[in-house]
């Protein structure tokens, strides 16, 4: 504590992000990164745009990366937004689209940010449990509300909600805004960014972090009808109105372009997950139903804090929230064949002993 | 205005950056860029960083970046923050240190994004005017506060606080933050930086648009007591956790090196603005006193209007703000010197017609 912090930065509650440490080289399976490279083309796009042409700010507007993702979803430009990851975004979005005092709803367990931001902005939140499997019960949503997040596919769980439950949530809300986060819809969902045209209440945020193996470029955007794409933009302009640099402008847009590569990359995954996910069966272990690029993971007799924890000393990190209801649980990304048989080969002889 | 809107969203002002008109070839003097390039270190640097590390997140705390401009500084790197360029740190600051209901201080003509961070985040201000050359009046800021704002060289003058009268503001507002915006200072002002260590409540901001010819990367970065630094953290992990990707930190890091081509390049800018502001005056234009990488002119005939519109016709651009006081004046940012004579040769013909 400090005496020059205002009364807001006295009572914030960071977010904690996974931790990266220096200190030697792990397998790292904590922080949903994809384990294959981004596509040789993003890297290409980068080089050359490492030019002299740095000296000038980038198009505040991204117009043509936004052009490009418009055309990837056969929407106009005006209904995309483009965002410094889709963390910033969704900071915009919680500003642009809800209000204090009009609580919005998200699951109880979800992704850790949604409750900072609510924090940071003064927005009051009401969260909802999920269901006995995990699921995000459909019903809880068809209430009053100032606003509505979810998270398709949810974290840390990698639970799907199928698209006509988004659609019965959409049509019960028309007077709030809802909020679907699909930063892991890739790996198997079906994106609610069809149904941007038919709703002007839905707001769908993605990322190239995931699927797109771009966590280290800082590129996320959202589709929506062009007034709600409006209000992020005066957020947005309010704030910062250079927010993404030419390099990671390039690389985005050829990573957007690049579909054949992206496709054999998130079936590569999506493979990966289902095998791990059937060994961990097989050696006694409950999985949480993933359709994102990580798994949730239990095991019925070894404390999830000491798996973590031996994990760490062999060498592997995963990730343990230390929170009511999942504090047993591990959430492990899904690395390459190669890391995930280590990872195996470890975990199998920490619950055996 | 869309019905999805916040209250927020709705009352919000958004800055207007200046244009980046895409319809033709303009000599570009409207933006304060750096007319030469960055150094080659920095865009092999980047070359470098464009590798299969872009799918991992980057150092979300870039230690290796605040470690170089500490040591530039001879600070240690608990005193230094940086940003998506200077501006996003500015809108951290406004947030960590200044209250609502406690009207912070700065000059009535200044950086137009101050009070757009004011009315987004709900802080009230007050505005001093300057002195009748420009100059910001040491006295305005000996009174009670919640915080004071200072760009110095201030924008869109061009006009130099020397550091005694910032040293006479920190020791009267012991209270409050004494924000110092140092976007332009390498143009031949001293930083107060080097104030860093006696006084806690200051707060130095610098960006590595300008000096550095890296507008397109958006990296600034903050100078302050280690609790300043913590406020600034504090905000940032509520918002966004990774706001510098990869490429931009290692570029960055080479930048705040290479040294002798910084210094090189900024005595050009510097002797170029010399020589244009003499040959304006020749030429009957008031020229007011300026360390920054623009001048800011009027003529005592010819409408500011009527110049920045004849200029744009014949393909150069400049900055004319419709504000008060400053509606006859035109910014003009220092380009290579053939860009400035072509410029000079194009107002000569507008003013002698």
């Amino acid at each position: 504590m400090n005496i020059y912090w205002s009364d807001t930065a006295k009572r914030l509650e960071p977010y904690v992000p996974g931790e990266q440490p220096q200190d030697r080289k792990y397998i790292k399976l904590n922080t949903n990164e994809n384990p294959y490279p981004p596509s040789p083309k993003v890297l290409e796009a980068i080089k050359n745009a490492a030019d002299e042409r740095l000296r000038l700010y980038p198009d505040p507007e991204c117009t043509v990366l936004r052009e490009t993702i418009a055309q990837y979803f056969g929407l106009e430009k005006e209904q995309i937004f483009v965002g410094n990851g889709s963390d910033e975004i969704l900071a915009f979005a919680f500003l642009a689209f809800f209000n204090p005092g009009n609580a919005i709803i998200f699951p109880d367990i979800t992704y850790s940010f949604y409750p900072v931001y609510c924090g940071f902005f003064g927005i009051d939140y009401k969260t909802v449990p999920l269901d006995e499997n995990f699921s995000i019960p459909v019903e809880s949503f068809l209430q009053e509300n100032g606003g509505i997040v979810i998270a398709n596919p949810n974290a840390p769980t990698g639970k799907y909600m199928d698209i006509k439950s988004i659609e019965k949530i959409l049509e019960y809300n028309n007077k709030s805004v809802v909020l679907i986060d699909e930063a892991y819809i890739d790996f198997g969902g079906e994106s609610s960014i069809k149904l941007v045209n038919e709703y002007p209440n839905l707001l769908v945020v993605q990322t190239l972090s995931k699927s797109r193996s771009l966590a280290g470029l800082r590129i996320g955007f959202a589709a929506g009808n062009n007034g709600l794409i409006e209000g992020l933009n005066r957020v947005k302009n309010s704030f910062n109105s250079y927010t993404i640099d030419r390099l990671a402008i390039s690389g985005a847009i050829e990573a957007m372009k690049d579909e054949a590569y992206f496709r054999e990359t998130r079936e590569k995954v999506i493979r990966t997950r289902e095998r791990v996910s059937a060994e961990l069966i097989d050696i006694g272990f409950e999985v949480v139903d993933s359709m994102a690029n990580f798994i949730f993971i239990r095991h019925p007799k070894v404390l999830a804090r000491d798996i973590f924890q031996k994990l760490r000393e062999q060498g592997i990190l995963v990730r343990h929230f230390n929170k009511p209801g999942i504090d047993n649980f591990l959430r492990v990304s899904i690395g390459t064949d190669s890391e995930m048989d280590t990872f195996l080969e470890v975990i199998k002889n920490i619950v055996s002993k």
